[in-house]
């Protein structure tokens, strides 16, 4: 899609430096740029590429602009304004309405006619899609779901049973919603199947990424709500509860029960056990376990940078003879009284 | 699923305090029970919630049982006994035996006339799908595999090939079982392939959670003995050997060739290396690191609790700077002499 | 498939003591071995089950060869000859060509009349589908896909959108290469979508485990290089580049915009934050933290062995007194002067 720098401007509200006739029809990095391409600087970093970048235009915080070509969008918030942008210059592809013929639709399930179901699909017989709704090839909707208005199911993910999708969702190729949690009850036996009655319930914006898994709620369900973006590969346990804008990086596992509050950020293959609350506003660092609630806002860390195999084993000695040194000050400290 | 308080506390053995007539449809946690449900109390922290609640009945342990209402149902193992009655009021839906039209079965295999092939699925040409098993939409069932009695393969779950299934195992959507093992072998023109030629076999009463991945053995097969868990989103590589009634949470990586004894449990993100064995009744803890032999029972851990990020950021530094005070408690011990 | 030893010492080029004429059909290991079955010794911690093995030939070292039966192979690198008469042995089975009629091709796909597209898959318009490539059950080429000769994709794999797979390479059930990546603008209303508008850039030789997730780049590629192996459920964020012949083990995850160098090795789970380098040559350990440049090519390690959860609660709790420890050496410095 092309589209005028004028016409972008006066739509998102930024101020043109250049030829409002100007065509961008593409996003590119400052240095790959052509001249039919937007891009957009936000990071100091790469404030060195603006002077050489052939893009068309560039969009920027008012501070950082130059004083040469490109044109520029000057945007207080130039990461989102460019966002915004390259959703209109990348409109999603038109999807036609409709049931694919190769697509299953049992008996009794409600799909709006402006949604579309496409080939090899699912969708369970008491199971309702929603206006707009994308349900993509082998994707799967079982017995009691509800996909709200302009969700998207990519292809071949797995909504189980129970699961509730607000509006405007997007949930990646092979993620799985609304599985078995893991209840087990320890028996003379061995372990016994413990059922799991409860479902998922997500709000509005939230998206999924791939091969993600939230389980259904072992009685109550589990809660995802407004906006909540999940990457991929995640773990989110039986009555998991996290609250609206929360963001969680790839590999992040959140165990059975635990409460997350509203715009905490979890950064890769973080842990975080059951049972326990963690407040709003918490940033949790990579590869770090959380144990216990976290009850004031801030960031919390936990784990240990890599560093030469050969001093790092050294570290550990030196960590696992802690016990003797302690003994050894000790004993200094005895001796000096 | 509706019963009587008599029929339940006669088919399980429990003692019933209250009326045998009172009827029960579904369950719920104390505090959002209401007059049809059943509840159960096992961990003293609800105690409170039983003089509150409104459910017709709960389960739990003689000496927790009230003086008033609700009903009582009395159990040595309240939480095993509430699953069963769970499976009895939440019977799995019945799916009707045979191959739906769109499922591709190819000529040569072998389905129970009970077995249920759901839509898109499909069966390759010497595969045996035993008698009431369950095969559900997208899902792959590839060459050599067996699916034992009642055994369910959940949608878009995927047997690879030479997967053998005891009965009543449960596979959920997403996993992958009897993929290539991770084998390569360095060259001078880089990697090369070893062909991975064993296979997978899974023995009764195994449940394998969504999106988890088994590997098929390089040689020899691997092997998952009877009434062993598996959560979501774990790794069990190439010819490793998962000894009875051993339990992983989600996310946990067993590298290749090791071997893990019976009823252990092993809690989420921990990871246990190649070639290396693990004895009968070891419990791990969250994110620990196994590099070497287990040789006795217990508990095992190793993974530090996050902190405030300034607070860890120190600790860190005070880790880094441990050579340096081994020095010094050594100068200090010298000085002393 | 049975060959003599006599044809296979020829083709792959070893030394054979024993009779040219005697078949093999299969491998084993020393132990499990067979009059029919080819072995081999690397590990010299097997070398005592070369004296009982049964196996009619196995493939070993000069040094290590026995002086009795079985025949025996001699090459450099055991391993490496042993896959490839493995190769031999056990042929991928024949696929035919064609598009089975349950899949789904749009009209302008471009599919080599060598390809294979099996049940219930599905290629998008404008998908090139190569020579020789087999497309598996359930599996998805969408828009922009491009799949070179040989390469394979398996069942219930998923290639979103973009996605360029050079020859030969092999794409395991369940993963998802090309969905977005993960980027998000926070503004006054939540989280933004940043549109994700590269692809997915893959070499020749590249193999890419189960469940495994390789997604777009958010406005140039992502790219893996050739020869690169990529165990199960790892995690390939945007923008992530992978030098020729790097090798992941299971569960590891790299953050966006980070570049691997050739030949580097990281073991399980090991993790690696966004944006930074990585030189040729580096072997990260288990569970490892990478989370600044490594500049020199060698062996980094950054993760804790669990030890008995008494003795670990211990350590850590010294870890967390060391802040007082230093306190404590700095008055006993201090006394001394």
């Amino acid at each position: 899609m092309a589209e005028t720098l004028g016409s972008l401007a006066s739509r998102f509200g930024c101020e043109l430096r250049g030829d409002p006739d100007t065509v961008v029809s593409r996003v590119a990095t400052l240095a790959n740029a052509d001249e039919r391409s937007l891009s957009f600087l936000v990071s100091r970093q790469y404030r060195a590429d603006l002077d050489s970048t052939r893009a068309a235009a560039v969009v920027l915080r008012s501070e950082d602009a130059g004083s040469a070509p490109p044109a520029m969008l000057i945007s207080d918030d130039p990461y989102a304004c460019f966002a915004r942008i390259a959703a209109v210059l990348y409109p999603e592809p038109a999807v036609p309405a409709g049931v694919h013929p190769s697509a299953v639709v049992e008996d009794g399930a409600a799909v709006a006619a402006t949604a579309s179901v496409a080939a090899n699909a699912f969708v369970a017989a008491d199971a309702v899609v929603g206006e707009r709704v994308r349900i993509g090839p082998g994707a799967f909707v079982g017995p009691g779901c509800r996909l709200g208005t302009g969700s998207r199911l990519h292809a071949n993910a797995t909504l189980v049973r129970a699961v509730t999708l607000g509006e405007r969702c997007i949930i990646h190729p092979g993620a799985v919603l609304g599985a078995d949690g893991f209840g087990n009850a320890m028996t003379d036996e061995g372990w016994l199947k413990v059922p799991q009655t409860g479902g998922v319930r997500i709000g509005d914006d939230v998206e999924i990424g791939a091969n993600t898994t939230v389980d259904c709620g072992a009685i109550e369900d589990t809660v995802i709500e407004d906006g909540v973006r999940i990457d991929n590969l995640c773990q989110i346990a039986h009555n998991v509860h996290l609250g609206a804008h929360t963001a969680l990086a790839a590999m992040v596992g959140i165990a059975g029960s635990t409460r997350i509050g509203k715009r905490c950020m979890l950064a890769g293959q973080a842990g975080v056990t059951g049972h326990i609350t963690i407040v709003d506003d918490v940033v949790v660092g990579g590869q770090a376990v959380v144990s216990k609630d976290i009850t004031e806002p801030g960031t919390y860390a936990g784990s240990f940078v890599a560093e030469k195999a050969r001093d790092w084993t050294r570290q550990v000695g030196r960590v696992r003879r802690l016990g003797a040194l302690f003994e050894r000050v000790r004993r200094l400290e005895k001796d000096r009284e």
